[in-house]
């Protein structure tokens, strides 16, 4: 993989050579990165989420530009997580059209990656690409995912400021799963706010952060000194570009308050640790598949099958090997 | 556990005292269902899933009650899982309240269970905590969980029949993240069907199935004999029972479907290897988190933040001891 040594001097095609390898989980993947990684910790991880409709794409397609004319000199990279499904594939793939114009600019990058499971999910490997990418100088990286589940809790931890985005008209948006998600947004963004709803769909989430925060501010007081993150509530409308400028604003602020008051350190530890953790999880998980034999499952899953044995049981018999 | 003898015979106090167990996960709740576990494999387990508002806890009322009154010998329990979340605490309590005139029968069993972690996830326990159900001779059980991504696809992997429930007037409902959870279900149901919008659903979802099912005889052509299950799409009105005896009809005809053509037994295999792998992977990650010290951790995490290390060597070097 020589090649790689060009990736930190932009060199677009190594990089797409080395996203593919990361992808797939190569060995040559893995020892590229060690090599990489030194040249990482450098950008801004902004993670995007919010549910199909809300205008996601089209969100960052205007963050872009709006950063590119602001700071011409500073690459940006997009990475846009696709659920994989067999009945959704065409449509969301025309979502992904819309960002189309971005591809035009050599000063962006943009890497559509599928969750490889059946639902939700981040793609396993978004965290090694999103490295590579630090590495090859990006920065920002925008890493946009749809709202289903899991993969928001997933993108917190992935990124140093998690973008929650709404529209009006999506449903009855302030629900219990909803409700889940605003404990994870740093930034909470009312999109499409030109239309019907949108100022009330803008008061109820306010009115849900600050019960919540009332609750949280509650429960810390008096055990830190630095200044809390009150997540704000921003309208935009990404197709005319309107809002999207104190969008950016808010994003660089966030930065500047993470970096300010040691949080930066804080995520980055709290991500790399939890990487690590599961990239041990899969070897040892892995080292022991070798050790037992495909059969001994069979027969212990026979066993559970008959009765014999509990699940507890065939554990237990399982681990004495 | 002596206790634990009298819950075949239908002792409901000592019922509640395991289900606790097995939901802490204590060693005596693992004993005991390592007892009762011989009496299990009876009972038909019914997921239902679907996005919160749409009468989910409703349907499940009006089906207990239908089913009470058609085969008043049988008892049945209901599983109800509820995403934990500071903020909806309250709201969906409320919906359970909903539930409580069932609480009245003495053949019906109905246990509420909070997901543990921030979003999503079916409560670790909810598959020890089924089979106990089912050798307490509860039949069928219905397992009702909120409709946020990763649940449904456990929901599938857990029940005999899926259930996947919408409602008209949610917002868009045949999205991306929807379209995903048609390849769980083995019955569709457009409950608050007397609402505007129900016809529309009805016929999205009937598309959507359509376009999947042709894709998937295409590929399974000539690869069995057994007959297909085509997933139906029933209306129902939960608030006042309609629909409902239809919906309990095709529920047992699903049952029948599984057991005459061999899925029954697959679906079985399916989730008990899924379990006895998922307790195996817990066990060895535990062993193995006891044998390194959580010093080498930290140090290898502060190598990997100093970028001495990648996350691939910190997690080889961890290995070797």
């Amino acid at each position: 993989m020589d090649f790689i040594h060009s990736i930190p001097q932009g060199d677009r095609r190594a990089l797409a050579r080395m996203l593919t390898e990361l992808e797939n989980d190569t060995p040559s993947g893995r020892k590229a990165l060690d090599e990489l990684f030194l040249h990482t910790g450098k950008a801004h991880l902004v993670g995007l989420t919010g549910p199909s409709g809300c205008g996601k794409s089209t969100l960052v397609n205007a963050l872009v530009h709006h950063l590119r004319i602001q700071q011409p000199d500073q690459s940006i990279a997009v990475i846009a997580v696709d659920p994989t499904s067999p009945f959704t594939g065409g449509a969301l793939l025309g979502d992904r059209v819309r960002m189309r114009d971005l591809a035009l600019d050599e000063g962006v990058f943009v890497r559509s990656m599928a969750t490889r499971g059946a639902l939700g999910g981040l793609a396993r490997s978004t965290q090694a690409v999103s490295m590579a990418l630090d590495a090859a100088g990006y920065n920002p990286i925008l890493i946009e995912t749809v709202g289903a589940g899991q993969d928001e809790v997933e993108i917190a931890s992935l990124a140093h400021t998690t973008l929650v985005v709404e529209a009006p008209g999506l449903g009855d948006e302030v629900q219990a799963s909803k409700a889940g998600i605003m404990e994870i947004a740093d930034v909470l963004v009312v999109n499409k706010s030109d239309q019907p709803g949108a100022d009330n769909l803008k008061q109820a989430l306010e009115a849900v952060l600050e019960m919540g925060y009332a609750n949280q501010v509650h429960e810390s007081q008096g055990k830190q000194n630095s200044p809390a993150w009150i997540p704000p509530v921003l309208a935009t409308v990404a197709l005319d570009g309107s809002g999207v400028p104190e969008l950016a604003g808010v994003i660089g602020e966030h930065e500047k308050w993470l970096k300010e008051n040691g949080e930066w350190e804080k995520r980055e530890r709290a991500r790399l640790t939890a990487w690590v953790e599961k990239l041990f999880r899969e070897a040892v998980w892995q080292r022991w598949q070798g050790e037992r034999t495909n059969r001994e499952v069979e027969q212990a899953i026979e066993q559970v099958m008959e009765r014999k044995l509990s699940p507890y049981q065939a554990v237990k018999r399982l681990l004495k090997k």
